[in-house]
């Protein structure tokens, strides 16, 4: 069996989580542990949704796959215990992982330095403040450091369907495509800011300071 | 303040709720509430993450957009109160939609009479049964009867940002693909069966079988 980690904070964006969740948690022989400070619900920056961690850091001392999301919860994240302890479960693991933000909490762990990595367009560029060295991929493979960084929210499932084939094959990574129906037809081709009208790229920009300030 | 609800069962599928919920959640004037037949949490498909239903379905008595998930505990679903409640909200709504399996729950309310409608592709024949025209299209609009469906898991994503198209404007759909980074990247192209090999397709359906009897 294959373990997957997945840590949650205050304030994590649920498609961060569910993203990658998805893909890993279909294939045979993968298991996969929602994790928080504390067992039980965490609520995530929406308002709407929490997720139930069922067991606390402390309970996890090594992993298969650690697999860190993102979120606005990130800037608080950074002061608590969570960037100590994903570097101690990186000694354990096979591959150490985010998606958006959470590679900020990769770059706090020390684990970036030297390495090319993603994240959430917005803050990619603080990155560097890790000694991490930003690109604008949807995912960068660091595979002779163990790691794996994704981009913003959305980006966790095709993170996690190669992840998929990493840990298995890929015939079996492409049957949970399949069984996902994951054949995307966006309405629209605004989801990188090179494709996005200088409009909506500033509304998008309002919204996230209207969530930060309000949540 | 546009009010969602989407109603949750045991062994639900993660991203079926998910991935229609972040677009929805991010928007700024929507609001979403989670409700299942107790509030608490209730347990996905996969056996790995609990989502907490905030409200009981007898809380609910109207919304302006319902959105019903699928997964394998949609047969048990259809045993219970899930589809008169169903039915007696819909009365209410601006848009009754589904994503996935979840068309079998508003086919059995008897929303679908005459009407083209989507699902999982494993279960899109059986929407017949319930009077309904199986479509292999990812969304199926069928806006005159303010029913929208969409067909397996991750479509719920591309159905997500219509509504949000439909309940605000262009724009404001587009900053939240964009805040999503909604830019898909698939790592193989088996996402629909006509594009998957016929060891792919065989593949995924033992899965989904071991899955159903397993749980």
């Amino acid at each position: 069996m294959t373990h997957v980690v997945i840590p949650l904070y205050e304030r994590f964006t649920a498609l961060d989580v569910i993203g990658v969740y998805q893909p890993l948690a279909l294939t045979p022989g993968i298991d996969v542990l929602l994790v928080a400070e504390r067992p039980g619900p965490v609520g995530d920056d929406c308002g709407a949704v929490s997720l139930v961690a069922e067991s606390a850091f402390d309970d996890v001392v090594a992993t298969d796959v650690l697999v860190v999301p993102g979120g606005p919860g990130t800037i608080q994240a950074l002061a608590g215990p969570l960037p100590g302890w994903i570097r101690r479960i990186h000694e354990t693991t096979t591959f150490t992982t985010s998606v958006c933000s959470g590679s900020i909490l990769l770059g706090a762990a020390g684990l970036l330095r030297g390495r090319r990595a993603t994240s959430h367009y917005r803050v990619a560029r603080e990155l560097s403040r890790f000694g991490a060295e930003p690109t604008g991929q949807r995912v960068v493979e660091e595979l002779d450091a163990r790691i794996i960084t994704a981009a913003g929210v959305s980006s966790g499932i095709d993170m996690g369907l190669r992840l998929v084939e990493l840990l298995t094959d890929r015939t079996t990574a492409q049957a949970v495509q399949l069984w996902m129906e994951y054949d995307p037809q966006p309405p629209f081709d605004s989801g990188h800011p090179a494709r996005a009208s200088q409009e909506v790229i500033a509304r998008a920009a309002a919204y996230e300071s209207a969530a930060r300030v309000a949540r």
